[in-house]
C-alpha cells in the first residue's frame, strides 16, 4: 500500500469542478461558455513516469494552455504505455541518456521533472542546458547549493525555472492570501503548520537519504515550510528545531522521522510546525492574527482542500491542482505572467535554505539565523 | 474591558447542564432524582475576593459536598458584601493580619488561596500552619523552589494541599483521557496546546512580574504544560522554548508576552504549544496517536468545551467547571478519594518545574533536561 499516495489522494475527485467567479479564477474555469482557447499552449515532456508524474499526465488532459507531448523515461515499457495511453509522437520520446537532444527538438518547450530529489539537480541542468524550460518537482533538490546551482545554470541558459508548488494555484489558498493582504486577519502573529502521514514501504525511496535527501522533512515538512511563507507573507529570520527519533529501523541515518521546527519573522510572527512520517490526521494550516483567523484542514493534500476564517467556511470549489498548475505556468513562461505567490528557482532556493537551517538547528541544538 | 474574563466566560452559562449517566458523572449529576445528599460537606473559606473568587463562589452554590462558609480580605467592604451575598458569619470573616487565627475556628475544613500567584506561597504555609487543608489556584507558585516549600509545609502540618485543576474533573476531558488509556488513539505521538488570548488593562496584576511571577505562561501558557501530561498521560523529560515579544511597553522585563514551547516525552510523543497574551482564537488541544485523534477547541475556558475525535463530537453536557470541582474535591479531602488525574501539590510541583525549565530554555538558547 502506498501510504503517501493515499494521504495525498485520499479525498481528490469527490468534488465537481465548478466554475468560480473571481479575480483569480484559473481562465479556463471562466470560459466555461466561451469560445475555445486560441492563445499559445505551452508543450511539456515529463521526465519520469512514476505515480505522480501519471497524476500529473492525467491531470493534463483537462488543460487547455498546456499539453503533455513528450516522456523522458529509463524504462522502454513505460514509455510505451505512456506514448498509447496520451498519444505521445515517438519523436518526442527520449532515455536518460540521449535526452540532451532535446535541444534539437522544436515541438517541446518545457521539460517537468519528477524524479527522487536526489536526483533533481542534475536533470534540471541537463534540460537547461538543452534549451528547454525547467519546471522540477518540490522540493527542488536536497540542499540550498544544489538549488543556487540549479537557478543558477537556468539564468546561464536563459531559460525559467519553476517549481511545482501547486497550491500556489489553489483557490482556497488563494483566498485566505488575499484576505491576510487586506487586513483581515488584522496584524498576523502566529501561524502552524502539521505535515504528516505514516508512511508505508521501508524500502521506497522517500526513506533512502541518497535519493530523498532526508526524510519526512523533503517530502511533506516542506508544505508547512512554505506555506508559513505564503500564509504569513514575509521570509523567517531564524528558525529552531527538536528531532525525534521512534523507529531508527525504518527511519535510518540522515531520513528524520518527526521534526518540530519554529519560525521567526520580520514583523514579529512565529511558525510553529511538524513534520512527521509516523502520524496521520496531520494536514492542517492555522493562521491568527489580531483581528482573525483562517483554519485549512485539508491543507495541502490533493483536495479538496477545505477552509475556513473567523467568518465561516470558504465555499470555493474544488479544481484539479495540478491542471490549474500547469495552466498557470504556461501563463507564466510563455506570456510572463506574474503569479500571486511566486513558483520560479528563487522561490525554491528559500525553502531549501530553511531545510538547511532546520537541519542545522537539530543538529547544533541552537536557533540558526536564516538569510534568504 | 477585562479580556481575561472575557476569554475564559465567553461562552459559559449558555448550555444547561444535564445528566450524565457515565462512570466519572459528578455524584450530584447522578443523584438529580434522590433523597438529597447527607454525606459529609468540606467548609470552605475563600481568600483573595476578586473576580475569580467571586465565580468560585458562584459555583458553589451548586455544590452539595462543598460549601462556602468564610472569607480572607484585606477589603472590608468586599467582606461585607460577601457576607451578605453568600450568608457567611461574622466570625468567619478575616483579615491579612488576623487569619492565622482560623487555626481556632473548628467550622472552617479548608482554604481556597485565590491571590496573585506571587502571593500564594506565603498565604498557602500560613493556611497550612493554621491546621487548615489548602486549595491553591494555579499556577501554584511562581517557580518550583515555592511550590516545593509549599509541599512541604503541607506535608509538615499534616494537611492536604491540592491546586485549583478544575479541567482535571471536566468531563470531555476526562472521556479523552478514558480513550487514550483504552488505547483508542493507538500510540500517543503528539500533542499540541494553543494557549492565548489579548489581555487588556496594562496595569492588571497579571502584567506586574512580582505578583505574577511571568505573563502569559504562568496564566495561560500553564494550562498546555499541565494539558500535555494528562492527555498525553506522562511527565516530560525535556523542553525547548522560544520567546517572542512585540509590544515591550506592556510586557516588561520578566513578563513574557508570547513563548513558543515543546516537550519530549519518555515513550516518544513529543508537544508542541503555544502561550501568548497577544492572540485571540488559541484554546485548543489536539492530541494525535497512530491509530486516532482527539480535539479540543475550546479546551480550558470556562466552557462549554467542545471535544471530538476521529469518531465524532463528544456528546456530553456542559458543567460548571468549578461547581464540579469543588464538589470532587471535597471527596479528596474529606474522604480519601483518588481522583482520575491528581490535583495534588505534587502534580502542581511538575508544572512549575517545566515553568521553570521554560524560562531557563527561553534564556539560554538550549534543551533543557527535565527532571519531574
Amino acid at each position: 500500500m502506498n501510504s503517501r499516495r493515499d494521504f495525498l489522494q485520499k479525498i481528490a475527485g469527490s468534488a465537481l469542478a465548478l466554475p468560480v467567479l473571481s479575480s483569480f479564477a484559473p481562465r479556463e474555469l471562466m470560459q466555461a461558455d466561451e469560445t475555445p482557447y486560441q492563445g499559445p499552449v505551452l508543450r511539456v515532456a515529463i521526465l519520469g513516469l512514476g505515480s505522480y508524474g501519471e497524476r500529473v499526465a492525467e491531470a493534463m488532459k483537462d488543460c487547455k494552455r498546456a499539453k503533455l507531448v513528450g516522456v523522458i523515461s529509463g524504462t522502454p515499457s513505460k514509455v510505451k504505455t505512456w506514448q498509447a495511453k496520451y498519444g505521445i509522437p515517438e519523436k518526442n520520446c527520449y532515455n536518460y541518456e540521449n535526452y540532451d537532444q532535446i535541444k534539437n527538438n522544436p515541438d517541446i518547450d518545457a521539460v517537468y521533472v519528477i524524479t527522487p530529489n536526489g536526483l533533481h539537480k542534475e536533470q534540471s541542468i541537463r534540460v537547461a542546458k538543452a534549451g528547454k524550460h525547467v519546471i522540477c518537482e518540490k522540493p527542488m533538490a536536497v540542499n540550498a547549493k544544489e538549488a543556487q546551482e540549479m537557478v543558477d545554470a537556468c539564468k546561464a541558459a536563459k531559460v525559467k525555472l519553476l517549481i511545482g508548488y501547486r497550491m500556489h494555484f489553489e483557490p482556497k489558498t488563494l483566498e485566505i492570501i488575499r484576505q491576510r493582504k487586506a487586513g483581515e486577519f488584522g496584524k498576523v502573529l502566529f501561524f502552524q503548520g502539521l505535515s504528516g502521514f505514516i508512511i508505508g514501504d521501508p524500502t521506497q525511496w522517500r526513506l533512502n537519504k541518497k535519493l530523498a535527501g532526508g526524510g519526512a522533512m523533503m517530502d511533506i515538512g516542506v508544505y508547512s515550510i512554505n506555506g508559513s511563507r505564503y500564509m504569513i507573507g514575509e521570509d523567517p529570520i531564524w528558525v529552531t528545531a527538536q528531532e525525534t527519533k521512534n523507529n531508527p529501523q525504518k527511519f535510518k541515518e540522515g531520513v528524520d522521522e518527526t521534526i518540530q521546527f519554529q519560525l521567526g519573522f520580520p514583523g514579529g510572527a512565529v511558525a510553529s510546525c511538524l513534520s512527521t512520517y509516523s502520524m496521520n490526521n496531520l494536514d492542517r494550516f492555522f493562521l491568527n492574527g489580531d483581528k482573525g483567523f483562517a483554519e485549512m484542514a485539508p491543507s495541502t493534500g490533493y483536495g479538496p482542500i477545505k477552509g475556513r476564517t473567523n467568518k465561516g467556511e470558504l465555499e470555493y470549489p474544488h479544481v484539479t491542482h495540478q491542471t490549474v498548475q500547469m495552466d498557470e505556468m504556461s501563463d507564466i513562461i510563455l506570456q510572463g505572467k506574474q503569479p500571486i505567490v511566486p513558483v520560479d528557482g528563487e522561490e525554491g532556493l528559500k525553502d531549501m535554505k530553511i531545510v538547511d537551517g532546520i537541519f542545522l538547528a537539530v543538529q547544533t541544538g541552537k536557533k540558526v539565523d536564516l538569510k534568504l
